[in-house]
């Protein structure tokens, strides 16, 4: 367990998909999972404004897991085998967003998503800003834990003949694909071409 | 929102950690991400007889999220882009898994990790399973969500300059690595070569 806020940092940057755990009306526990970004010092999701999950979180109080797997530690025997992960649990609550806050949260998101992208598309328009809820979770209270390690065998397992190692997960590759009614002439754009490199 | 048992079946058994969302003793919600194997009709995980978290869902009522990323609906707009993805929620109490069971449902896990392990590696010993406890939730309630659609932009946006389609992940490249202290002659096994295929 640790609480280096630059780990924590590069995991929520880089991780695209967080799970916000919540208390369901009748008590019970409640877990979805939705596209996350951060803005300094807050936690960002959104959705519809007829999401119930989104208003069921917003205000009380929340717990979000954000977790990037990044391979296999595999020991001499199933017991010692692992994975490779950085994972990221935040509690506390969200607030609703509104105005100048709400919109730039969204972008945040929206860069988060496709670095770029903002430049090369139109604003939201009011219309799409009222259907949206934008939430926020400070950053205030995480812990973090990297688990990124060689094999512990017992010397009893070291002397055998099984194999370990690490399994480690490159970058996934990417395919750019062309809408179906898109118009004639119009290239993948710089945001979308980076994303594949 | 779907209840296609084949789709769900598909994402538990290519998808390594999911999420157990779960109230703690104070009535606040808490999340940790774990690795998930499917055993038939079983959702399996398991950990340390000392974890703090399983203890809390041994016979509580849990809400476990499990979600793919496969790639970004790229609209003419930042508000019609999303997420190409499939996401689970399953509710249900998990329950304590002893003897034959606990073995079976352990050896689901290692299989899923890494299919063809089991028959490289000696079996758990006793000193082994006393130290892991191993809980299991019945698929009984759940959904399944798939997501994977075109842009769906008005026709205004269609008829203008932005680009649009999808960006689409394809499996992520593996690298192997001997452990340090791995005994010279020793090769990586056919089950771990099987994952860079």
């Amino acid at each position: 367990m640790s609480h280096d806020r630059a780990v924590l940092d590069a995991l929520l940057d880089s991780t695209i998909v967080g799970n916000v755990a919540y208390v369901d009306d009748d008590g019970a526990p409640g877990v979805l999972p939705t596209a996350i970004a951060r803005s300094g010092n807050e936690l960002i999701v959104h959705g519809s404004t007829g999401s119930r999950w989104m208003r069921l979180v917003s205000g009380a109080p929340a717990a979000v897991s954000v977790t990037s797997v990044g391979g296999i530690v595999v020991a001499r025997s199933a017991f010692e085998s692992s994975l490779i992960y950085t994972s990221a649990v935040l509690f506390g609550s969200f607030r609703v967003l509104a105005g100048d806050e709400k919109s730039g949260a969204l972008e945040a998101l929206t860069e988060k998503l496709i670095p770029g992208r903002l430049g090369e598309v139109r604003p939201n328009n009011k219309k799409e800003l009222a259907a949206t809820l934008v939430l926020s979770l400070p950053i205030e209270e995480w812990s973090v834990r990297v688990s990124d390690y060689w094999p512990e065998d017992p010397d009893d397992d070291i002397a055998g003949a099984a194999w370990a190692g690490q399994v480690r997960f490159g970058q996934a590759p990417v395919t750019v694909l062309d809408a179906p009614d898109l118009r004639a002439g119009i290239d993948a754009p710089e945001s979308v071409r980076a994303l594949g490199q």
